[in-house]
């Protein structure tokens, strides 16, 4: 018990709240978890939650968000509301996290955490410094004991409905098996959903995800059989679906819009992974960050062993003197290195200038199969190292 | 406070609720909203419930259809139930709404309607009159107050878990951003999901939908980045996706069936949209109105610029007697009018009479590959207008 | 009412309630049903809990999902749980049903079984005896009265969120009629979902799903119109989309991982369903059951007139030690049987030992579109009774 008030410390309140819980299910056998509600209101969070048990559910009344961009940039006098909703938790201070999901030690030994489920609340950074999308703020973080190097810390786990907003890192999970990720507002972060350490099994599906120019969208490290399917993707900065030492992940039937280069990128020993039928969109703004690449790294920047990509749809909506560097063609597909990827199917529109599908000479056995016309296509490499079926017209 | 029942008129009731939470909640950051919860039981709707605070959830204990189209066609003196039920809201008068979402004025200035969220009840028009489909009730409406013509007046909105049935017009958004629609049941309505005068971002899916033969299953007009997937669409009547004036929107991994051509028709300027990885499916049946177009219309009626149409399944069943006019073909892809737009790795099939894709005179650089046979090829247009590369056997 | 505790039997206690609720709802136009909620605990279950009303909802405090087999091989001595949690059935008994959905005699003249919701809970089957994954015990079955044989006897009944393991048969639905399995994690079980009997214009959509080595993924039997999208199905046995005299059926945006052949087999007459966008991994791995069928019988095994398989990527990661028959090539996708098929855009690797796409020498007209090299592809038909174009390279 605590005599703290959720409106002044909700984490305080929530941690008190888990360690009743704790002190009333005593044996291994007779540990079904609970459930916490969060009525709707607002609750500023000074003390980080620490979840270290299985079955746990929090739960709110909504994903409440609302632009914080928006609002920062507008004069709100007349405004009715002015503050995110729902049930709603503030995070004040910096460099804090909201929630820390973890349990010390081996899983093992220990075992592993396992269907925790957060759902329908927001959870919000207030305000982003020294920089935009800087402050150090986590939503989420379900982390291994540092040190453990565990494969799959944790299990079945289920982040379902919630709203983030400017947050640095909005959800962070390392070492997940079988984790969900369904159904989110994921805007107006530095980073969205960050898949660490390793994983395997995992899905994100039926998101709304826009992270800010620093960050991720959806990065993933060490994962193998990854889906990623029927997601909309629109951020205010840079987009990306980040793999990194990744196989047989899945990206299909996502809704991609960004204002950069690198939407899909392919970090490390990234191998047969297939990326079908979404429809990616780049354009270009004002007032946003720099970019950190240039056009010539490739909307979808592939590097790895056979790799796919089938029935996917490009539109690029830049000008000749939009694209970076100067006098260049925007390049769409760069197959950056490795051997046997397949291109099959796949669409690609630039009517401002030209788009290119462009190999790498070091890469060998591609197939690029009415995925580009004779004008959209640039190989590096010696005939014969690669296959190229153009698109007509 | 209100003394009117709710099992007399829930409208009211809401209406009241609604009035406390604005008398309680008083200052700009101190709005968090609420949670009205609707019981399972029967309620009849006398008066519109009107929404215009952010972060309310109307939440009830299911979506409750039941098919009053089958209902109503039998003989139900040894039905068990012959309401539809959970949380069960009956619109009593024709020409009326059981929800209005909107706020007065100017979002810029009055502040957008965030996070709003209708879930898991069922909303029913009890019946269809003057004719079949029509009553003029509607479900839920979301409209930007009357001539401001904003782009985006409602943001991050949430339609989940409902029922819709015997309504003309089950839900209707205007001006949205980044809405979900999902995991609903919408069916026997006049029209299912409109999304009208604009939006962005938006998605609608893993629904069951059927909508009349009267109207829309999902209509979206000047929509850009919509997102359409993972939803089974089995209409009573005429089944469609109908893009008015949309860009960048994908239609992916979708289960449609009709009864109809245009099945996915394009309206206006639409351009650099994609049709990937569905089944569409199309048969005829007695008892249905007479189609509003005939069978040269095109199961897909694209018309517009840089559009794509990927890895798709088109089946007919329909036998040569059965195809308006008689003794054509009908028309499985009917590229109507626009420049580059791409047709691969579709497979149509229709062992009754054959199916033809066809590109009319006026169009260019249409490219056909693998997406019909030679016999189903039909190009009004000059040799070196478009590009062929047909399917064998 | 009933002395019963939940703790000691909750289906007697569930049944009670029903019981009341039949008493309080008694005329055809006062029973919108009910919510039974389970809250978090362990409750056994002794009696099967019995439903032959409309729109009761069953839900629960969560998943609850443990790995029961990786518990049963640990040493779980410093474990916290031993037990799956939150809403937590077990099913005491052999050969039992947790829960039996069913209404007697003829839906057309009772009425048919509405809307009807699990949510949210775990219904576990304790251990397999008198082997692995064998126990006789069901989590759901939703069936038809004995011998009705009618074609939809259920309609929009709702599976979501729920937690099944350890148990048979997870859930079997038949006659279904626009049923949505949705959200669920089923794993560890014999057999995942089991639609049987007949069904139309269902959807198993966006869920964690592993059925063990003796049965079945997913199941469906005399279909019409299902749509699989968007699902992680990753067994420890064999995976498996079973599609028996279905037609019109789309697999789409799905990841598949098997150590088995045999991932998607079609049986009986299997007409004009489409398999796109899917990735498909197959390993193999120690400790699990003989095969049932040999590596000659295809990844995917379709026998049938008019499929198609599109966009989708074959990952095949086993050694030529590893193939059955010794010494023989893996077959990738085998069309057995059936006119008029159609495969393109698919991406097939096999780094370890070549994979083959085969056609039987009775089939005729199948369409191989860039979907194996010439080393990867073999017909036992004449020339002319099939269409190739392979993949370079």
């Amino acid at each position: 018990m605590t005599s703290t008030s959720p409106f002044t410390d909700i984490g305080a309140v929530i941690n008190a709240i888990i360690a009743d819980i704790k002190a009333t299910q005593t044996t291994q056998t007779t540990r079904p978890g609970a459930v916490i509600y969060i009525p709707p209101g607002h609750y500023p969070l000074l003390t980080t939650m620490v979840i270290d048990i299985s079955y746990l559910q929090i739960k709110g009344a909504g994903h409440g968000f609302m632009s914080i961009g928006i609002r920062d940039g507008s004069n709100t006098s007349g405004w009715r509301e002015t503050q995110p909703g729902a049930s709603h938790i503030s995070v004040v201070n910096s460099n804090t996290a909201a929630f820390v999901v973890q349990r010390a030690g081996d899983p093992g030994t220990n075992g592993r955490l396992n269907s925790i489920i957060f759902r329908d609340f927001c959870i919000d950074g207030l305000a982003f410094s020294p920089d935009y999308y800087v402050n150090g703020k986590v939503g989420i973080s379900v982390s291994s004991d540092s040190g453990s190097g565990h494969y799959s810390d944790n299990d079945s786990l289920k982040i379902e409905g919630m709203g983030f907003v400017y947050l640095e890192h909005a959800l962070v999970v390392q070492s997940a098996d079988a984790l969900t990720v369904t159904d989110n507002f994921i805007t107006e972060c530095g980073n969205a959903i960050e898949l660490t350490n390793a994983g395997q099994a995992c899905k994100v599906t039926n998101n709304s995800i826009g992270a800010g120019w620093i960050g991720f969208s959806i990065f993933a490290e060490n994962h193998q059989g990854l889906l990623v399917s029927g997601n909309n993707i629109f951020p205010v900065g840079r987009s990306m679906v980040h793999l990194k030492n990744c196989s047989e992940c899945a990206v299909s039937s996502n809704k991609f819009k960004s204002y950069y280069s690198g939407m899909i990128t392919f970090e490390g020993a990234c191998t047969e992974n297939l990326i079908a039928s979404n429809a990616f969109r780049r354009e270009t703004i004002g007032g946003i960050a720099a970019p950190m690449v240039d056009d010539l790294f490739g909307l979808i920047h592939l590097a790895g062993d056979r790799n796919a990509i089938t029935g996917n749809f490009f539109s690029i909506g830049l000008a000749s003197g939009e694209v970076t560097p100067p006098g260049s063609n925007p390049t769409v597909v760069l197959v950056a290195a490795g051997v046997d990827n397949y291109l099959a199917s796949n669409y690609l529109v630039s009517p401002g200038v030209p788009g290119k599908v462009v190999l790498d000479g070091s890469t060998t056995g591609t197939n690029v199969l009415y995925s580009a016309r004779n004008s959209e296509f640039l190989a590096y490499g010696a005939p014969g190292t690669y296959t190229f079926q153009p698109t007509g017209g």
